[in-house]
């Protein structure tokens, strides 16, 4: 049994807004002090992590000066030079300032959607600039409470219009970035613009520049619709579509928990390592959490590293899953390589497949054996095999 | 105030197995007999519906032969003559024989599916000979329980080559009718693939012939994923894939409800109308309800009367509100005509945006006047404006 | 048709906190600036209110110093004493301090529930100084994210304590005031202690002074948990235990949305309003919202009025629809009347019912007739009867 | 490691109606061949299950003649004879048939209620004369689809006087035998009567003979409210009222799965057997699931054995969980000694805790320390310590 201790290949990243969080939520004020980004660096550099990724606001106060900016990215690139850290994805924060409150793309204020719009191209700019290679929009507080407030075919216009001004902008640029769409269903808003997996990726496919824009998908805001996550994240690939990720925890529709990754839905997370690893997926493994607000620093960093403890584990099983030869017969019994095979022979038609011979009484009587095959994945999931 | 009694220019449908449910459920056997389907076209077509809608055996037993089959088409098709009812769409069941106990286009069985195809492409001809428009292709039981029993790329291949083959079939055979996909997130199978609007609409963009498929989305089903249901239909219209309509209602994520049309989310209700009403949309308005099983024959036709008799009534109030110059006044209040300008002006870039002057502080303090527009439009949904 | 203006004879009171709400949540900070307690009272006097209540902390800052307390009380009391607003209840903040972060009276550290319980005392104090009747305890820290974290058993232990001392120290002064637990089943902890109406009646009755103590149920809480929120209140005055009430709106179980009432479930909202007024509750009808983030103060007061409109349209809808004779009739024909009688005649046994002859073929073809009875509620609540 | 093998000690019992279920839901047929209840349990037995439990109309059909009944049950009880296999359980069913359209206990109409009542005597009778224990309540279609159905408050008056008249009819008989009703928040009515544990216990303390009534709590039905269930058995065992158990698994809030017990939210499932295991319940460990429609009946004794293989890998799991020191030593820095030591120490009064010296803003710095110990519960989870 290894000891699950991660190293700089393993590509986790941790968002600065983690462990940093001070853990001000609606029901109360901070309960931890402000970290200091350069802190937050050499701490995770030390835990394991190789990246870490950061909103503009969470390095450079709202607001500030150039000399303000300069003087608050100086320490943190400092600090980054330092570990070797790296920061592959920037994201830009359109949702806590109260300028705001109607969200930033898609805000009905015209003059908030042209300042959210250079803001975001501002720290595209930084991003490139640390040489990030996914700019990640969340559109948090697009959407709304209540049905007139907002045009939802208007809007989605606004938020195409930003994207295909943030990607014009990235090809002038020549950058070698792309951009991921993080979507929500609700909260802060009622309901979020683009609430799922599917919902983005359909939008993207009207934008100017498709090709640079997919997703960043995060576990528990699929799962707060009820959606199967490692069921979405494998359409994403589908598309060729899965830009980066958002690793964390949930407990089903309810508030955002945002727990520890490993800590929420546990067979839900054994299936999503499961496509992570076997999917084509090669971009950092990010971890999208909030330490509870019950934890000190101590905690704070002893929930980080379960984070990425837990992804290990399930790295470790779902790798021994997949190689167990009793696995790959009981997938056979249940049929998964017929799934693989196409259903039409090249050529075939409709008209072809009528003259198939078929007792549909007969095949009704196949079971498919999938309890059998689940078992053997729970075993992996509790280490029993 | 008017009577809200329905007539054929509203173009109201059904589906056979709507008002045709005999109340079986898991825990129970059949409450109501089985429903003539001629008898159900007569009722119909009195109560004020324009169309009846069906899966194949709905009116044709399962594995009937030809003889079977054409008997019982014969009293139905009199039943469509003598009333002039319209079957503007069809579907096939692929859920509810054993056959397709792991679904039928994405079944891993590929004998199944290739029985699967050929059975909706059986329902594609009788629907064009009847007249249909549109065959509605709900995937009920394609999903999945566990994790290994489905490979969710290699299914999505598979539900790709079924619509590419049936979008083939329609083309050769000259159907003037489109495809409509519908969407469901679970039940009857733990997780169902295109589990909402937005999933589906990504896949339809990866057919061969995407402009044959579009959607037919139903309220309960995207209720059942906590999506807003109006925010759902509208963006399916921005994408021009609002190829049909399924009004019911729901009460949350909880099991598939069916109420009647306006009795679950009364407010989500009213915002489906506007959508519908003011967004384009030209199909017929489908119920796909079921008159719960407390009731008998009488208590089923109150039900699907109510339904109509509900979207009548907040057709009127949406009318009304978006007719009144007060509400127009609160919507420019909201800066709803803001967000119908684009953000930028013809030629502007990225670039031009930074050369605005515009003080965050000072426009963070202009609240959105959102809450008086909303009540302004529960004043309509109470009926006391 | 009335115009929906408020007195004071219809009761109706607001949280300090829910029009002083400043906007902060996960997400985003303060949008509004600190709404003053005095200015407040003035406000919702001349809105139409007759009560205020709040928290210690609301008026009266963490910590403040005797004469820091005086100094906070005086405005608000001059401004009680000028408008004749009452304060019906008062509460105690034990959640947004970070020495709460376990909870106050179930807190794993022994001190702090301590400190939580004489915290709690001097707030009844206040409240019972200031007239009011009732005092809400929502233990919205009480709770836990992980299995081990908290022993529920004990947990209730301490709870209970907490509850038996305040009741003896309520009982020992001699005040006239009762406790009112408010359920909640999650947000902002993982899972709350006592999460639903019922869980909390339960355990009242393990109390050393159950009378002393009932509830204060939230609408929107109830729903996060897809509760029957008028089931809920129905089952707690059938207990004798509804002491007060929280009315807001929800969208099923998701984030604590706490819109204003009416403007959530609407279809509950008229059962909700139908309870109160007929089930014999007579409490304030106290709204616990949140005006949204989106407003600035003039939304706020908009969404105040609306809180109250709101509930004046139910109250004359319900009353209505109880009045009408057809409604009358529909309600004997789905047999009301025979669910208001007893099942069994005085002294009858189980064997007495055996002597029953009953054909439960025969029996089981009546319908209930319930479609027809719920579209005349739905034909009240849209207005259009 | 053990092989997980159960024996009879184990204590585990089946429903019949579960490993019988032949696969009917809302969307289709059965799929699987009715199974002989004397099949079942030599089956069960040699599965090493120790118990059967069942309907009456899963043996005996309903409206059999006395010799019918007779006749059904001879084989069914040669069938336990032989295998030595108990009966700790019986259950009615009062929602399968057309005449319980509208519930049992609390249908409106009265010859119905009076129907049910005599239906679960003789079902009690009969369960007390096959040794059962315990006689299981879930009223399945008590509830309603809209407001005006069902007077919560009288059919709560009738609900309690259906277990009044069986109590006393239980005492008259001096059965050694208790009720366990078992809560459910949905499905098949919209909304249930007693829809969780609390909601239920709060009920039992209204009854005649309180002491003869307690639960029969299942994982699902809580999980659809999205209550924690471990949270909620701990609250029944400290009431005294987990009379008997329902494991099976679930998804969160959506239609009810019944997935094998393990299958469905594992991190929950380690909570479960943490508190039946520790908590002093002593029933039987009652599996409630169903066994999915894609299995034939190979696959439904695989997932039959798959419950009690979960439990027992979970048993084991929290146990070494509860014996490491290091477990011990992280509970303590969580000061769960604390939580199990009372607030007050005897004798004191609130008055006597304002003498308490207590720096809250020292007091606050302290974390607690719960993450640390959730990755040691999620080490034995995932059996990786």
């Amino acid at each position: 049994m290894n000891d699950y201790t991660p190293t700089r290949e393993d590509r986790f990243s941790f968002g600065l807004w983690t462990v940093g969080w001070e853990g001000v939520d609606v029901f109360g004020g901070a309960v931890r002090p402000r970290l200091d980004p350069a802190t937050a660096v050499h701490k995770l550099a030390e835990l394991g992590a190789y990246g870490i990724t950061f909103h503009d606001n969470d390095v450079i106060p709202f607001g500030a000066s150039a000399a303000e900016r300069d003087a608050a990215l100086k320490p943190f690139r400092a600090a980054l030079d330092e570990t070797g850290l790296q920061v592959p994805m920037v994201t830009t924060n359109l949702f806590s300032h109260p300028v705001f409150r109607d969200g930033g793309f898609t805000n009905n204020d015209r003059d908030v959607r042209r300042f959210a719009i250079r803001k975001a191209a501002d720290q595209i700019d930084l991003g490139a600039e640390l040489g990030a290679k996914v700019f990640v929009a969340w559109g948090g507080r697009e959407g709304a409470e209540s049905g007139a407030a907002k045009d939802i075919r208007a809007a989605l216009d606004r938020y195409k219009e930003a994207f295909d001004l943030l990607g014009q902008y990235i090809l002038d640029r020549g950058y070698d970035l792309r951009v991921a769409i993080e979507p929500k269903p609700n909260e802060p808003r009622g309901d979020i613009l683009l609430p799922t997996i599917g919902h983005a990726i359909a939008f993207i496919n009207e934008l100017e520049h498709p090709e640079l824009v997919g997703l960043n998908p995060e576990v528990g805001h699929e799962e707060m619709a009820s959606m199967n996550y490692a069921h979405g994240i494998a359409q994403a690939l589908w598309h060729g579509k899965l830009f980066h990720i958002d690793l964390n925890g949930q407990t089903g529709p309810r508030y955002d928990q945002d727990f520890r990754f490993g800590a929420g839905n546990a067979r839900g997370a054994f299936w999503t390592v499961d496509v992570i690893e076997s999917g084509g997926y090669d971009g950092p493994r990010h971890f999208d959490f909030k330490p509870p607000r019950t934890e000190d620093m101590d905690g704070v960093w002893a929930s980080a590293a379960g984070c990425m403890r837990n992804y290990l584990i399930l790295r470790e099983k779902t790798a021994a899953f997949r190689a167990d030869p009793e696995v790959q017969e009981a997938l056979a019994a249940a049929r998964l390589d017929q799934l693989a095979t196409p259903t039409a022979a090249p050529g075939e038609t409709v008209d072809s497949l009528r003259a198939d011979e078929f007792d549909p009484e007969e095949a009704a009587q196949r079971g498919m054996a999938f309890e059998r095959l689940d078992q053997l994945a729970l075993d992996y999931l509790y280490g029993v095999r």
